[in-house]
């Protein structure tokens, strides 16, 4: 304001902090406006506020955080390949992985549990379930998580060796990344079925899609899914639960020559019809490619950018630039949304999934504004769906130009998460996720909102204050 | 507000009609709730506010209003066959349809010009543009509406007994529509360009793409276009200027068939190239499927709402309801908005086509809230795109449950055009458009925004005004 308006106008008063003042102030009908100001989480443990301090004195950090995110912001992101997870991962016999952070059996979720014994029964480690159980529950499988091999799973995550996997490239560096294919909605494998037919669907996908998908992907060459992803954002998906027009783009583009590579007109169609009638079948695409960008983002010192967000259904767990390959962890949370039949809030299975990837990059829960149609599968509404993206802005680093969201007069998408601005804010991540059911075999009961548990970023934090210089003037410690 | 409220709350003055009182009051710092009140248009002849308020006092009009939309929301519009036009429309060789209401050579607008000189040439009747002019100039042909006929075409509108249309029944009553297929962007025969590629394109499309889809709709069986239309508006188009997800959701639905009728793969490769490179192919089925909604809300007498709004590129028409097959038109205005290459203003023709059907039914202009990424096309911006929507609730009869907008949390699309909340608010339905090229030959110029002219409403409400019943206790005229 310049000081003719001050002399001129009519003052207002800009309050922060405790609503005592600015409610006293409103009472006697001065102007005010509020802030919002929260005073920074309290973490679960050490001094929340001193580390905090200290990590945003760090000199370091505003460079390391332009880096870490000019590095995200610069990948672009291609469907290569189409493999076999044993040749693309090294995944031996006996090898699973799995969503999220680490866990072992004994602390492994309801889904998980469930997703392991189909996936013991698909690789013919055991002739049932029940087998399969008993095998897995001795400790006789590997269990490692996705992200360990460059990998992402939606919900339990699990992938075997005979699994098929897309394969991403940065056209920029060539780094790659991984997803299995993704088997639609319902009973289904990674939300913890692992009945006959899941098993039996398995079979034909890694018999008769994935291979096919291989001859066209090859036949089409890279495809461009920064591009795809664009669009999406245009056409009222937000990449996490809402592909439909990633689905059908996907279609379109493959279908040339899926139509040419010579395969059987029946597996054709019922490779179309698979695809088609599966409005998720994006979502395996959607997250290898921001799994891509979000690696690009890691390793860079001093950097408080978080570079994966994940859970295991027991665990929710981040990482973060700075902290090279360390979890932080809490337990996770279970959402809150809309329920498939009778299912109910009792069986739901908390948190699960590798898909907060697309969060973690300015998709999901943070595009929601670009896709208010998909409150009617997580709940909520319109107004909600656009208040969630703007406050997303609060907490992350960057805008990116490359998805932009068309309501918002084509902003681009909140992208690049600051565990300081989440700690000093108090707003967490806004996830929207798939629901598992709690019991292993169960498929999907819903789909809902979430946010991951606040102490995991406190806990980024205190780990980047140990890492953080001495302040300048001050002794060193130790 | 009840007593008590006035006791205790602050007045505010609610304030309408001339702006001079409301900015006395705000200068005072009253608090001033301005209506927008504005006097109603003036005619072009005649006594508008007389005639308005004769119309007004119709008996029948409420009723017959409800009754009309009612038969408009009723109808289930479904792709059931795909058919050469001289034979769905009983046109003969030399007989032409043309978008809007009816206009001989002397006075088409250049687009139509070239579209008629590119047909003649198309069916053999000129054996070039130049030949098919002179006999064009000499009456040499019969022109008549797409209306008419029961059709609709986009642009230029022409259709020739040789092209092949999409025919589109009410699953309700039977009722049928037609409209020619989609040629795509740029210099194509609908923007009145005739060069030997237009032509070429129009020949294969009648040879190879007309017979494939029609095998293909045959064996797939009748096509829910209303739920298509539902879809689109939750996946970012509004189905007029913006068709994306639409065409995507007739590939996926037809590929099955596509690829088990027999066709020669290259045939099957080659539509589904076509098909997939034209975002605009479903325009042409979301306009028939207008066209037989509009047509269900015709011949009821006493009531204002519009059945149709067209134009041929020199004059706007609309229909209503309560005044039969006659067209009301005034002189076309020109689109403002985005341009291609470069084109300017100075290169467009005055507004042209049939696909305003689509505004007739509460798509296009009026659902672009559920299309906010439409502005980088047509021009305005996000905010732009849900203003029109909600202003648009105040010159129609009705919303439409079946075509939801999520963004205004899944209101029904204002439908039903009331040539009475027209002229008495003076808010003119508003229109998004392609804007051809002046010059007969030139093809896409831009794309834009537009009204009809008020025009076409006072003279409907004239119109509508003779016809009302005597208000009771007045003398009878005549």
């Amino acid at each position: 304001m310049s000081t003719s308006r001050l002399l001129t106008d009519d003052p207002v008063v800009v309050a922060s902090g405790a609503r005592l003042l600015s409610e006293a102030l409103a009472a006697q009908a001065v102007p005010v406006a509020d802030t919002g100001f929260r005073p920074p989480m309290a973490g679960a443990e050490g001094d929340t506020a001193a580390d905090l301090a200290r990590v945003m004195a760090d000199p370091r950090r505003a460079a390391a955080n332009a880096e870490a995110v000019r590095r995200l912001l610069a990948v672009r992101p291609r469907l290569v390949d189409v493999r076999p997870a044993g040749e693309a991962l090294g995944l031996r016999r006996g090898s699973f992985l799995h969503a999220g952070p680490p866990v072992g059996w004994e602390r492994a979720s309801g889904p998980l549990r469930g997703a392991l014994m189909g996936a013991a029964v698909f690789e013919g480690l055991a002739e049932s379930p029940e087998q399969a159980e008993a095998e897995l529950r001795r400790g006789g499988a590997d269990l490692e998580p996705c992200h360990h091999r460059g990998a992402v799973g939606p919900m339990a995550g699990v992938v075997s060796p005979s699994m098929w996997v897309f394969e991403v490239a940065d056209a920029e560096t060539g780094r790659r990344s991984w997803c299995s294919l993704n088997e639609g909605l319902g009973a289904v494998l990674r939300y913890g079925a692992y009945g006959p037919e899941v098993v039996e669907r398995l079979r034909w996908m890694s018999e008769v899609l994935g291979p096919l998908l291989r001859d066209a992907v090859r036949a089409h060459g890279p495809l461009d899914l920064g591009a795809v992803l664009a669009q999406m954002l245009q056409m009222g998906d937000e990449g996490h639960n809402r592909n439909r027009s990633g689905t059908l783009m996907l279609l379109r583009a493959l279908l040339p020559d899926l139509l040419t590579v010579g395969a059987p007109a029946s597996d054709v169609a019922a490779a179309a019809d698979f695809i088609g009638g599966n409005d998720h079948f994006f979502l395996n695409l959607a997250m290898p490619a921001a799994k891509l960008m979000a690696d690009a983002a890691r390793g860079v010192p001093g950097s408080t950018a978080v570079v994966a967000m994940a859970r295991n259904g027991t665990d929710f767990g981040i990482q973060v630039s700075g902290c090279g390959d360390r979890w932080f962890t809490a337990p996770a949370l279970t959402p809150e949304g809309l329920f498939l039949g009778s299912y109910g809030p009792e069986d739901a299975n908390p948190d699960i999934g590798d898909s907060t990837i697309t969060e973690t990059c300015g998709l999901g829960g943070f595009a929601m504004a670009a896709a208010p149609a998909i409150v009617r599968f997580v709940g909520g509404d319109a107004g909600f769906a656009l208040r969630t993206t703007r406050s997303m802005y609060e907490i992350t680093l960057e805008e990116n130009p490359a998805f932009q969201l068309p309501i918002l007069d084509f902003r681009g998408a909140p992208t690049g998460i600051d565990v300081t601005r989440v700690v000093r804010s108090g707003i967490l991540p806004q996830i929207n996720t798939g629901m598992a059911g709690r019991v292993p075999g169960t498929g999907q009961v819903g789909a809902g909102l979430v946010t991951p548990p606040a102490e995991c970023f406190t806990a980024a934090v205190a780990a980047l204050a140990l890492q953080a210089p001495e302040p300048s003037g001050a002794p060193a410690a130790g």
